[in-house]
């Protein structure tokens, strides 16, 4: 029985500044429904719901719901507790008719941020692992209570939106406030180090929450969300020198200190020099991926690693990264990051970007409200 | 820094009769070589590495190995500690030249125990995700050990054997010990409340392990495992009124009890009336599961559940449970008891079995020797 809890309510949706646990089970939808009354009334149902699920508080086995006396909720997570659950909701760019999917009489319209994503150098995308009208992203300390929240919220979804795809994630895989050490990824290496603290109120303010005259008000203090599924092709990884896996990254791999420096938390020399040649060379991981390189601009990481069933043929496991990013404006944060990382990345070489979305998660609300209420205005 | 250990060496296995952690990664591989001096090695080299790593000391990133100086390890589970890791070894029938496979020239051929599973009625089993020359199941408390176990593994199988398919699970879906409070599986119910007793030698001697007499000396002290990937049918499960869903299982939701009983451990009693119907009705899960139904034939239940990516299409979730026993002889104890439940079980219409396997788990060895050492001898 896990009794932690953090509040859905509040200025800011959970689930994006708030500590990342160790599970994740993460959902999009599609819209079904032409009425914009029902996709509100979901919105306001997944709320109630949704902050009751965060306190525990429904595990109520025996209440009856209206499907002919089946059991309100599906009962996995009876007596486990809250366990740290958080929940983010997000709208995709088809929910607004631009590529397709949900024609709706919102005011105002998709925002610019929320283009779709351009395709990158490299990617092999998946369409029945990308996109969607809706997200909901489900993080908590145990993979039975962030499944049993999907798994909820797709019962109520039912005649509104149906399921499109699902991702289970396990183990942070960056490092959101200096009180978390870095975890190590699936290459092995500590990953996140030089991430945007969610406790430096100024860095969240300047590269994640939406401010005012960033575009649609319903989005301010809200974050525009990337996710990215990204495989790690581990036998070349595996078989890759020490050394070579140490400039594809730009860090040394026991340590996760910068090339060239002692220390982890040492800073990013992108100057330095080893016997004439650049100590991080020129198409490391970290070189590129560099607030330096890229305009200043940073992103909160907030992914997670999997490791999913590899079928007989596969001939390699199947594990990596579900890459998970908030920012203001994927536009400008993201987007050339991105392009940087995969035309030049030496890291890319071991990597297969295999699922894509981009979503508008709004700002939190008080009780009464709903998730996305500024939609409708 | 999780340090538990459980011993690797010792008379049994580890995996079976030891505690059951959160965490599982199943992996089989198809032996490639033909010659039975490689495969002995890599049965060598397991087994060494194998009780390395459940002392957590193959974290060991600079040690280079043979590979063109790549880390004798990945990394990932460094820092990470042991995390109560048990890795478990199997053969599969067609490591016998049963189905096809490898050729070996093994003293004494393939145990009669182990005869490759008849067709169940109803099952829709993926090729791609069933069988294996051999199988490796590597339980731990942390995800990411019991990855990074079969990763390891299937890097040195390099050249001798190829993974196959593999399966990822979480949450004990049985209790194996009455010092574990019974776990709710994804259909919302306390699940094996009445299985074998890993504590009761009486018990595990009359049902789990391999006795003299029973087939081939070298598998006595080991016992046989299989395997089904079970997808639970969750839509129209959850559609299903509570009282209808305490009948398909013969228990109470809330509580545990049996039908007609009031507490979780109280006796199954498939006699007992109720307004002069049977209180556990004739389809029953557990009536058809009851031993006094199968000759008074148990098995020992530690599977885990599973949650995967849900494809664009597929329109529900995917999750359902990874069922794993081991018993003396399944074809006198799991054969006969599936043949029932997959005929006349109402729970199996909410099911769908499409993955399996079955695999010879020989006896523990102490420190020098190798697991399937007597295959050889």
């Amino acid at each position: 029985m896990d009794g932690r809890t953090v509040p859905f309510y509040g200025l800011h949706q959970a689930g994006i500044a708030t500590p990342q646990p160790e599970y994740l089970e993460f959902a999009t939808f599609d819209v079904t429904s032409e009425a914009v009354d029902e996709l509100r009334a979901l919105l306001q149902e997944w709320t109630v719901i949704g902050d009751a699920l965060t306190k525990g508080e429904r595990n109520l086995l025996r209440k009856e719901g209206e499907l002919g006396g089946a059991p309100a909720d599906p009962g996995e997570a009876a007596d486990k507790g809250p366990a740290h659950l958080t929940i983010t909701i997000g709208f995709g760019p088809s929910l607004f008719g631009a590529t397709g999917g949900h024609q709706s009489g919102f005011a105002g319209g998709r925002p610019y941020a929320l283009a779709p994503l351009p395709s990158f150098e490299g990617e092999s995308l998946d369409a029945d692992r990308s996109s969607g009208d809706l997200c909901v992203q489900a993080c908590a300390a145990d993979p039975q209570i962030a499944f049993h929240a999907i798994h909820v919220f797709t019962r109520l979804a039912s005649g509104v939106a149906t399921l499109r795809w699902t991702q289970q994630g396990f183990g942070r895989t960056s490092s959101t406030s200096r009180d978390q050490p870095t975890p190590r990824n699936l290459m092995g290496f500590k990953d996140g180090t030089n991430n945007v603290r969610v406790e430096n109120d100024d860095e969240m303010n300047q590269h994640v929450w939406v401010r005012p005259g960033d575009g649609p008000s319903w989005m301010e203090d809200g974050t525009y969300m990337v996710v990215r599924r990204i495989q790690m092709l581990l036998d070349v990884w595996d078989a890759t020198s020490l050394e070579g896996q140490e400039r594809a990254v730009g860090r040394e791999k026991v340590s996760g200190a910068p090339l060239g420096q002692e220390d982890e938390y040492d800073p990013v020399d992108l100057e330095a020099k080893k016997n004439g040649e650049l100590a991080i060379p020129a198409d490391a991981h970290i070189r590129l991926a560099s607030p330096d390189l890229n305009g200043g601009q940073r992103i909160l990481r907030r992914g997670f690693s999997y490791t999913e069933p590899s079928l007989a043929g596969a001939g390699q496991l199947d594990a990596g990264l579900f890459f998970i990013s908030f920012q203001r404006d994927p536009q400008r944060q993201f987007v050339p990051i991105q392009r940087r990382l995969a035309a030049n990345d030496a890291l890319s070489r071991h990597l297969l970007h295999t699922g894509s979305g981009v979503f508008a998660c709004p700002p939190g609300v008080q009780p009464g409200g709903f998730i996305g209420e500024g939609l409708f205005a």
